[in-house]
């Protein structure tokens, strides 16, 4: 198989990954940069993530809109355009509002990395309010002025949390922007009780979040390990493009 | 098919969806309006959500009574009756005991929308306590002055809590009144969890609940994915009356 | 069938209903006493309540021993001989350790009922410590004195917690005893996340504890419901003794 | 079979348990010494504990190499390593992030047995900070002097939690691990809940520890029932090297 054609199955393994991982439900959504034309990204048509076939994706212009395909895409796909405008270095991006995530958008207390695995969101997470740029919406991210001030948020962080509606997240690569958007409401659920047992947090150092981040590549053992793992949980591991060894 | 049959089997699948979300179990049921006589209204015969088929669908008149039906109606049929008396714009209504809202409705702390999904809700969300007018009874809903008072505590609302007992929501269609039950104990969820972690609560904004309220119909693209993945996720894709595209 | 069959039917599928509810795992049991002989009760061999059959179950005689059978039976089995002989009012009896009714038994809040499908377990549920009576043991109730004192701290009620261990709950039925032990958790769950909200809890009232007793019996639609319900969900729904309609 | 034929399929039973108890995911793993040879150890290729079957077993020295094998082996061996150098009375040793130990080492408030069946955790769980003494690194244990140090913080205990990051277990057999491990985030569990709700703890005494110890034994009735139970769950009943009865 050609090289778009591994990314693309491999884009339907992530919709059903972070379907069976909770991190999406009938809504949210993931996308991949087309991999020789930096302007173009792909993402299902607007259906629910467990549901997606290779059939379903779209490709889409670098203003979100569908590149020759008259089918109804996602409204938030504004988020994934700004986000790969903005962010050369970055391959995939996520969208989604997994519930544990929720709470630090909706109070003023920082989500910051506390375990391992919830290294990769970098420092203390941003938080985007939609309302204070463009008052009062229906919190969805419907224009790519929208999406542009989302981005703004982010900067060259890997995730933004968006008040009151769940976060964004985005990486070098599928299985990086995975593994991120799996691990993020886990270490917001260790965090938050770790606060309910009172007394100092240890967070993760800065420190410690660089040297994790030096010791892991998509294309790492232990990287390729949970890939294969959620893929199988999710029924396609049949799907996967190369398998471990 | 006609508009009846579609709807009675949109009505079979919503109870299986509620139960596979859990918002319903052994209790909890869901109702709609007869689409050509206003007075009257369906429901299932006393029995669990999840085994609920075509057959089991029982036509109740305007005092929750079951028209030329011998078998065993559910007990607190006088909240779906008083609800469709009350409000002529209302097409379907749940009664459910979903865990999470239950908190709510034991303390004095109101339930209001943090998330967006949760925006239909309304704003603060009333709790009808039987016990203020009825005194001591079995919490359960056994007549019609027991249900009308309920009505009359939801209001012009979309959701009323019960004390004690789970909550009472209405909305214009099945497809709406679904994800208003199913999305009310995640905003539950988050609006405990931000309170655990402390200091101020960003509600969504009364312009940002009518933005909303504007922005979704229960024919949108958006509205229906979510009917369309529950359905498949309950085991009941198959009978779905239309599909996405 | 003979109303023993039928009677230790329904205890294979009180056992199945038990383990799908996460209210037993590998260990805790239910027994039911013998329909024609008072001093003599039924309860599994020692098995995880999900694997039991017909043939895995003993019959006891009133000092908790194992009648003709050389199988081993469960450690704690006094439990269930202590409360028969305490209480002749009592048919059904469970012994479990479902996860969110600890917290209850190891600081002291009681535990109170404050949603109508918890008003079951009475009043304040009372704590029984094994170490007051017995000193230093491994916590488990190894023979019949320490069964009669756990017994004597139930006194008329229906459920007592056992500190740093779980719980006994007993009821005039199989089905009862089944429905008071999978609401008994989720009465705890919405009474620890109200006290989490803060502010004055509503309990329900004495009145309402005795109008619900009144208005349920074992042979009630709303009581079999339930049970239809449930053991459909374990799997077992086809060795149901009864019918619904 | 031979005793060492048994004890690997032990091994690969343990694995599908702690997956599918969820205390595991794609990382953590669980290793038995070899019974002919004190120096030796078995334990999987680096692969997810779900997935493991007999040929994935690798057998490694007494620094964490493996021999005679050129698969990928866990990052992490060392743990294992270590844990069976410093301690020859441990057979079995577990290491895992299971999610509920994480906020006891992220916070100074310490994890103490509170449930009948968390006390194989001993008394006070020591936490290991891999910070103190080998400053800024991605967490992981990556050679023998930090698995060392990690065996130093659990002394004669059964387990050490390793902040933010999880924990590390050993027993004398793999069903005593297995059962540790699984009980451990149980007992993280009922403790959170407990201070939550307020007011003194009962911890288990030192008596009621010493007690369980000695009323508990690899070989018993009771343990193996929740090894046979666990394992059906997981789908590997087939694999029991013994059957109750």
């Amino acid at each position: 198989m050609s090289q778009l054609d591994n990314i693309l199955r491999d884009l339907v393994v992530a919709n059903r990954i972070l379907s069976n991982e909770d991190v999406v439900d009938a809504y949210g959504h993931i996308s991949v940069r087309h991999p020789d034309n930096p302007k173009r990204f792909f993402m299902s048509r607007s259906l629910a993530p467990e549901l997606v076939e290779r059939h379903d994706l779209i490709e889409f212009d670098q203003e979100g809109q569908p590149v020759n395909d008259k089918r109804q895409p996602y409204l938030e796909r504004f988020i994934h355009a700004a986000i790969f405008e903005a962010r050369p270095d970055i391959t995939a991006v996520v969208h989604a509002h997994a519930e544990d995530t929720l709470p630090f958008g909706i109070v003023s207390k920082p989500l910051e990395p506390v375990i391992h695995s919830g290294s990769f969101i970098g420092g203390k997470v941003p938080v985007w309010d939609i309302r204070k740029k463009f008052g009062d919406t229906d919190l969805l991210v419907r224009n790519m002025a929208q999406g542009r001030d989302l981005a703004k948020t982010m900067a060259k962080g890997n995730v933004a949390l968006m008040r009151g509606h769940g976060f964004a997240s985005a990486a070098r690569s599928l299985i990086e922007v995975v593994r991120l958007s799996v691990y993020l409401p886990r270490n917001a659920r260790a965090l938050m009780r770790a606060k309910q047992l009172g007394g100092a947090v240890k967070y993760l150092s800065p420190g410690e979040i660089d040297a994790r981040n030096r010791g892991y590549s998509p294309h790492s053992p232990e990287t390729w390990r949970a890939w294969e793992y959620w893929a199988n949980k999710a029924g396609c591991g049949h799907m996967l493009t190369r398998h471990g060894g």
